[in-house]
This record gives C-alpha cells, sequence and structure tokens, in this order.
C-alpha cells in the first residue's frame, strides 16, 4: 500500500454494515468491525493488519484434537456427557489447576461449560440468584465487554472502575467504596487483562480477596490468558513461578479456565469452572427456595443452571481437554512455550508502532512494564479512540476502541495473533504513511 | 431374579440420595432417579430394565463422525466458529427442513445451538423480553420437564394444560382460553410429544398455527423426534408424507431441530434453530430497547442472546451435522429407518406390558392408536404415579412418573431405547413377580 485506501469506498462500506457513518468505528462493536474489514479487504484485495480480534493465531494442540477423534471413533457421540464432567476430565482439571496455579480444587468442585463464555454466563447467573439484595456485579475494568453484555441480557446491574488509576494499595479503598453499599455479589476481573495486558500483582490479588471475605462477595477470576505474562517463565508444571491468584487470598472465589487460547482450542469451546470448595459447598437461602433445595451453592450451579443451558459440554470436547491438560501437567505439552509466540510479535509490533510515534496507552504494571502478549494498547498522540480508529481504517490497519472495554483511557487494543511473518515490513510502510499524514 | 430386591436395601440407597424416605421416587428428578438405580445395580448386582431416561440407544450415525475428525485434522479447533453457522451447515440445514418437513426457512435464519436445550433456553429469554407485557409462556402439556425449569431459571411465568383432554377441535376453545389474556409470547410443544408419544395432527397444528396467529404469539416446535412418528413411513427425502408441522399454518413460528435423537448424536450438543422468516425478521421495540438497535428479531436471537451463551457451537460437530443433514437429503443416510428400532423395542415392551396387566395410559391419537416409538406411558390398575414407580423399584424396573411432564393421569413414562435384545425375557419374568403380588 503506498497510498490510504479510497475514502469514499470505505465510507460506503461502513453504512453498508449498520454504522450511521463512517466515522462510527469508535462505537462498533467487534464483530461489526470484523465484517467491514472483511468487506473492504474483499473490495479492494488488500490485506489489513487485523488486529481487532482475540482469536488463536497457532494450530489447535494435536494432542486434543487425537483424543477427540479417538473418543469420538469409541463411540462418545452417542451418549450424553455427564453434566458434572467426565471422570478424566474432571481429575486432570484439578491436577492442572494445582501444576499451573498451585491451588487445590476438589474434582467435584470442576465443572466443564461450553467455553468460558458459558462459565461467566452461569457463574453471573448463579450470583444473581444467591441472594436478593446482591443485585450488583461489579467489574475491574478494562474487562472483556461481553461480560457485561451478558449482565444486560440477564437484567443484572453492573458497577464498574478503571483499575489503572488504582493499581498497589490505591485499589482496597476503592473496592471498599463499592463494596460496602452491600449489593456487590461478584467482582469479575481477568488476569493477565484483557484488553490491556496489565498483569494484577500479589498485594493487589490479595487486596481483592481480602475485599471479597469482608464484605463476602465471590472473586471471579478469569484466566483465560493463564501464565501469559511472559515477563517470568511459568512453564514447569508444579514448579514456581506459578500464576498469581486470588485463590491463595480468599475461600470466596471461583476460576474460568478456557481451553481456546492456552491450547489455541477456541473452536471447540471447551472450558471449566473451578469453584472453590468454600463457595461450592455453601447453602444460600434464597437460591434454595428458588429452587426447592437446600440452597448449595454447587448443586445450583450445576443442576439448576448449567444443565438447562445446554446439557453439558460436547463429549468428545472433555475428552480433549483432559488430554491436553494431563499432557501439560506431564510436561508433554509446553502451553507456554507455544502461546510465547504471541510475545514475540508483541515485541515486534511494539516495536514498529513506537518506531512511527505510537504509544502503549497501559504500559505500566506498578512500575515494572507490562508483559508482551496476547494483547496491548496504543494510542497517537493525542488522537481519542475514534480519531484513531477512524483514520486507521484507512491504512489497513483495524483494533477496537478502548471505550467499549470499560477504559477511560484513549486508545486501542490490538492482538498480535493474527500477524503473519510477512506482514510486519507493510505494517511499518502503513505506520509510515499514517504517521506522514498526521 | 426370581424376588423383589431387599427392601432396607433399597430404600437406604434411596435416602442417600437426597430422598427423604423410599417412597419418594414419584417426585424424583430424573437425574436423581438415574443416581438411585445405578446405585442400586451396584450394590446388588442386578441390572435394571432401565427406562427412565431419553437417551440414543443406537451408534451416532458414522458419517457425523468422520466429518468431525476430518474437520478436526483439517485444523477447525483453532478457529472460532461463525456464530450465525458454518456455511455449509446452514446450506445443508435448509435442504434437510425442506427434504423431511416440506417449509422453506431461509439458511441466514437457521441459527446452530448447543443442543436444543441451548435453542430453547434462547428461544424462551428472547421470547421473554421481545415485548413486556408478553411475560409469559404456554405449554402443551405433558411436555420435557426441563423446559419449563428453564423458565424457572429465567424468572418466566409458566402456564400449561395437559392436552389429552383437548384434542381435535376441542384445542381451539382451550388454546383461546390462555391466549385471549395477551400476557402470552409463545407456545411450547413437541411433537412428536415427550413423554406421552402422542402426535398433534394436522386438524390441531392448523389451530395452534391460527391461534398463534390470531394472538399474534410464537409457536414453538420441538421435533426432537422429528419423523419418528412410525405409523407412516417418512422416510424418503423431498416425497411425502412429511412431518406435520405448525409452519404450514402460521408464520408466527420457531423450529427446534436436534441432531441427539435422529441422528443418535446425543453427546456431542448439536442442534439449530430455524426461524420462520416471518418471525425473524420482525422489529419488537421492546428488545430494541434493551439492546439499542431496531429491535429485529434475527439479529437479538443471534447476537444479543445465543451470542453470549456459548459464543457459538463446537465448530467439529457443525461440520458433523452438515455431513448428516446432506447425507439424509441424498437418501445416504435413513435416519427414519435406523430409528424404527425404537418402534420395535417399544412393540414388544408394551406386548410384555399388557400381557402382565399393565395398560398404556396415553394410547389414543384422535382415534388412533399411538405410534411405538422412543417413549411410552403405562399405568398398572388403578395404582397413582408415585404407587406404581415406588413398587417397580423393588422388581428392577425403573421409569419416571408423569406428574412432572405436566400430566394429568396416572402413571409412568418409559423409553425403549436403553432395552437390549437379552432382556425381554428377564423384563417378563419381573412383570409376572410383579402382578402376582399386586
Amino acid at each position: 500500500m503506498d497510498r490510504p485506501l479510497d475514502k469514499r469506498l470505505v465510507d460506503d462500506i461502513c453504512i453498508a454494515n449498520g454504522l450511521r457513518n463512517a466515522h462510527e468505528l469508535g462505537v462498533a462493536s467487534i464483530r461489526q468491525l470484523v465484517s467491514v474489514v472483511s468487506n473492504i479487504e474483499r473490495e479492494t484485495g488488500e490485506r489489513y493488519i487485523r488486529m481487532e480480534q482475540g482469536v488463536p493465531g497457532l494450530d489447535a494442540e494435536q494432542i486434543g484434537v487425537e483424543a477427540e477423534c479417538e473418543a469420538l471413533r469409541r463411540g462418545v457421540g452417542a451418549k450424553y456427557p455427564l453434566i458434572t464432567g467426565i471422570d478424566p476430565l474432571n481429575k486432570a482439571a484439578r491436577r492442572f489447576i494445582k501444576a499451573f496455579v498451585d491451588i487445590d480444587i476438589p474434582e467435584e468442585c470442576i465443572v466443564p461449560t461450553v467455553g468460558s463464555m458459558q462459565g461467566a454466563f452461569a457463574t453471573i447467573l448463579t450470583l444473581s440468584q444467591l441472594r436478593k439484595q446482591r443485585d450488583t456485579v461489579l467489574f475491574i475494568d478494562p474487562c472483556f465487554p461481553v461480560q457485561k453484555a451478558q449482565c444486560r441480557v440477564l437484567g443484572v446491574r453492573v458497577e464498574a472502575f478503571d483499575v489503572v488509576e488504582y493499581r498497589g494499595e490505591k485499589l482496597e479503598a476503592k473496592l471498599e467504596e463499592h463494596l460496602s453499599s452491600g449489593r456487590i455479589s461478584g467482582i469479575i476481573f481477568s488476569n493477565p487483562n484483557n484488553p490491556s495486558w496489565m498483569c494484577l500483582t500479589e498485594q493487589e490479588l490479595e487486596i481483592i480477596g481480602r475485599m471479597a471475605t469482608k464484605y463476602d462477595c465471590i472473586a471471579v477470576e478469569d484466566l483465560a490468558y493463564l501464565n501469559m505474562d511472559f515477563r517470568e517463565d511459568r512453564s514447569r508444571p508444579f514448579e514456581p513461578p506459578y500464576q498469581p491468584t486470588v485463590g491463595r487470598y480468599t475461600e470466596n472465589c471461583v476460576h474460568l479456565l478456557s481451553s481456546s487460547k492456552i491450547f489455541s482450542y477456541a473452536g471447540q469451546r471447551g472450558a471449566v469452572v473451578a469453584i472453590n470448595p468454600g463457595v461450592a459447598k455453601r447453602c444460600f437461602d434464597d437460591i434454595g427456595v428458588r429452587y426447592g433445595n437446600d440452597g448449595e451453592f454447587r448443586r445450583n450451579f450445576i443442576y439448576s443452571i448449567v444443565y438447562v443451558l445446554s446439557a453439558g459440554v460436547t463429549h468428545s470436547v472433555q475428552y480433549a481437554m483432559a488430554a491436553m491438560f494431563d499432557a501439560a501437567c506431564e510436561g508433554r505439552l509446553d502451553f507456554v512455550g507455544h502461546t510465547r509466540e504471541y510475545a514475540r510479535r508483541a515485541a515486534r509490533v511494539k516495536e514498529i508502532m513506537q518506531r512511527n510515534g505510537f504509544h502503549v496507552v497501559y504500559d505500566n504494571d506498578c512500575g515494572r512494564e507490562v508483559s508482551d502478549g496476547f494483547f496491548f494498547t496504543f494510542g497517537y498522540k493525542d488522537m481519542t479512540s475514534e480519531q484513531l480508529i477512524n483514520k486507521l481504517i484507512y491504512y489497513g490497519v483495524s483494533a477496537i476502541a478502548l471505550g467499549s472495554t470499560g477504559s477511560a483511557r484513549e486508545g486501542l487494543r490490538g492482538c498480535v495473533s493474527n500477524l503473519t511473518e510477512d506482514q510486519y515490513d507493510e505494517f511499518d510502510r502503513r505506520l509510515q504513511l499514517f504517521s506522514r499524514d498526521y
């Protein structure tokens, strides 16, 4: 590309995709942006530097594929999967969580879900029914916007704050400000964080855990990018350093572990929810009244809620997850090593961007530079998120505005997973063109 | 077995499974009953005649298995599946619906779901948000009880009536009685009916369709047992006779098609929701306000609701469904012929039962004898449902009480899918023992 794309053409495509004009990309959903970019690529023949979607850019782990095919040939396709999870999966997941997070979750407290999308939906739904007066979920922003969309579907009230201004010990007072109302049922956060790739520290997780205990609400820890803080090497099973977790600081917690990114297995929709036994075995009156039972969290999570969502998780996928968890525990599947490829790509992309006048928006993790990984954030001079994406789109570069993630800062989120070796030079050329124009 | 099982032992197992005493099997959930029976089998070494669960008793269709393995080896596991469905699936499903139901549903109105469990959940959820004043779902009972459980989870009001007293033209007045309140958003029914195996006739479907149009509510037709009314041969694609459907009589309808029973593919959790374009393209204000869009049914069903439930359906399973739908359309997969095995088993089971003094509870379909098929219903003399299951349990026979299905009649639902060739004689012996005792 040696000049920007035809403005008229691009603008027409934006409008054809349901945007009111071509300057609304800042509020477009990820899905709309994907559609706009795909259409522009088709119309112009120009391949974009596509960074808008968080999809695996590696092959699915072959150990999972083989286990799935084998299970299918053994005939599991005809049999309803156990809603509590097949035995090998629960055993392997327990072991995996011990090996890479170093916490103990009993097998019966591990429940497979159709991706962490279903895991989060079921968790938010359960939280909203445990205790009537707890009608609100607190998000530690920036966040994965679809989890807020789940709250909208369920009519669950949301509070949120951008954590970037409250790192370290400042987090405590901010959490108390929200939790003291007594309305918060759960605190949702991801670590590493989607979209900012900030990583909460042990100190911050201790605060979240202590506050969850103090105000008796449940911390929901989304570990989609488990051990992808590549500043330290967490690739060895059963050896420190481990993934930091709120689970070391409170019993009031639930962990979401997805195979989508760690095993590049997004297509098959496999995940587990690991419930701290302190939560799992606890009884809550309101949900007990609703379903006519003792109100036990685990019983209601599995049989009242997860069951009616999909009657379980695809049978063969449960075998795939079991095989991959076990292989990781036994050092036969180095998922940390495999996903480290994202850090290599991110380092190159950031270097090119910074050379062309861009900056990293969330650059700092309590004094340390953020890790290179799956996502990164970037801005340009004093442009707003809207201005930046609405200009970059003509230069064949796509990413999503941070506003949709609850961020208080101006900039875009990029995902490096789709970048291929042959694109870096072209990326550089496009940004040179852009920085000459602005 | 030459005498009933030890009473004390069975009773203790009931109590260990969360029942207050051994005479509560009539109100046990299917899941609890499965657990009780499995425990008794383990403790006594006696194999039950297990008829409590509706699980496929045939092998998964091999065409699906092969297509899935091939897709996995091609690498689909790493890629998020299209939330609207992969192109080959939507094309094949459209063709399949034309071939076996003889209605036209455009590809873009067909949406894959994680089993019809997710299909029903998403449909009920969508219906409940379309129009605020429509806060109730009407069930034509007897029904699959989990769909009512879904309403309980969602806080959706339920009305219901047992259709057996309102067959034929009497259905119209009964429907009007419920619909005239203006609160009904949708009418849910299955055809063939789970649990009674009654089949609604064209006349009855015409009434439901006409009433759905008149009162502007949406008929939700669960076709889990598509073309398993074996009284006529509907095995030939694109040739009559076809599956009767409400879709011939109203635009206000949605069809649920699952691969679980028709292709014995329950383990893999694949289904599609086929939305009549008259509903799919229609806009509803209240849901539009909720999600900030034009309120189109299809847009909100897919992007606001199905998306947040699981981010789509397992990628390889979509390829399996596409392959099986296509094979059925091309006469290479005779799913009607394969599932006819259930009718053969049902005929033998019913004959043995009637010879031993049992009767079929729902025996009549507007003057015709009900079809033999996957489910059947049975009673004994004037015993209540509770009495019957609480006695049969000692004779190594299990089934579920009709009460849980909204039935107004006394009796049990049995599923013949698990019966094996070597069990019929033993079944006869047990019933002889039972009928000697009662």
